[in-house]
């Protein structure tokens, strides 16, 4: 028995995609209730020198859109950066979704050692695939989720980490 | 070609622990350079009711030491919740490791589908080895790591994701 690069990789990215959506489906309700205008939960950060809540989607967008399409070999569409509201920031994820729903397991098996080149900073690194996935891809998703999970939790919105895990199964 | 469990479980567990104790030396710096005492960023919550810096650390010790155990059909040793300092959270992490090394391929490798019981809330649940990895455990250690750098960043110590990610190769 053995599990595949498709199985460890975007069952997971849409499951937790989907959960991201509830979580800020919940920071959507609580503006609403507080009166708090959406604009400042979504232009909120941790510290003054890290990135609001909007980036933090775009982020999990690029990142899961990207990673995905580099691992089957293709070129994921571009997106343009410019949600500014609650309803855009949840549809660029469902869309990402969609995305992902498009690739096929025979598209993404077998990637363990396709080599990836990606730049970082000003450099252009090459991984394997396998390393690709598990070290970057999802960490790099599931960090820029908790931070979002994290900002709207300082703002008061209730969340528990049942809303980040989803329901397992 | 494909992947196994324990590929996809103990080494980047391994490597992103690792990450985390630099993270944590970053913090224990940072106090001694702005003269703040340690136990301060050990105690600081992003919200009151969400876990202190220190119980974050040992949620992602217990994550990873008992997941794995899991799979392996092992019982993984308790370990105490008594760390107040920085050298005692990075021990406590640099022992998971430890831990986590004991483990071979043959003793995680076949568990996709193996019966995982354990107890979430008041209630246990049993899942399938294949996704408790892969959205239970991964994701668990990555929120309780992220949450311990959002920590960190919020009172001010110089990290980037780069700090989290850490060498990706």
């Amino acid at each position: 028995m053995s599990i595949s690069m498709y199985q460890a990789s975007v069952p997971s990215l849409i499951r937790f995609i989907n959960n991201l959506i509830v979580i800020l489906e919940k920071g959507a309700v609580y503006a609403e209730a507080k009166k708090i205008d959406p604009t400042v939960l979504i232009n909120t950060r941790l510290y003054p020198d890290m990135f609001h809540l909007g980036r933090q989607i775009q982020i999990v967008s690029d990142v899961a859109r990207k990673g995905v399409a580099r691992l089957a070999g293709v070129e994921a569409p571009e997106v343009e950066d410019n949600e500014t509201t609650f309803p855009e920031l949840i549809d660029r994820l469902q869309k990402t979704i969609t995305y992902l729903e498009t690739f096929t397991p025979e598209q993404i098996d077998g990637s363990e050692e396709k080599p990836i080149t990606l730049p970082i900073g000003n450099e252009r690194m090459t991984f394997a695939g396998l390393p690709f996935l598990l070290n970057f891809i999802l960490p790099n998703v599931y960090f820029h989720i908790t931070t979002t999970y994290a900002i709207l939790r300082h703002c008061g919105v209730e969340l528990g980490k049942l809303d980040f895990l989803g329901k397992i199964s």
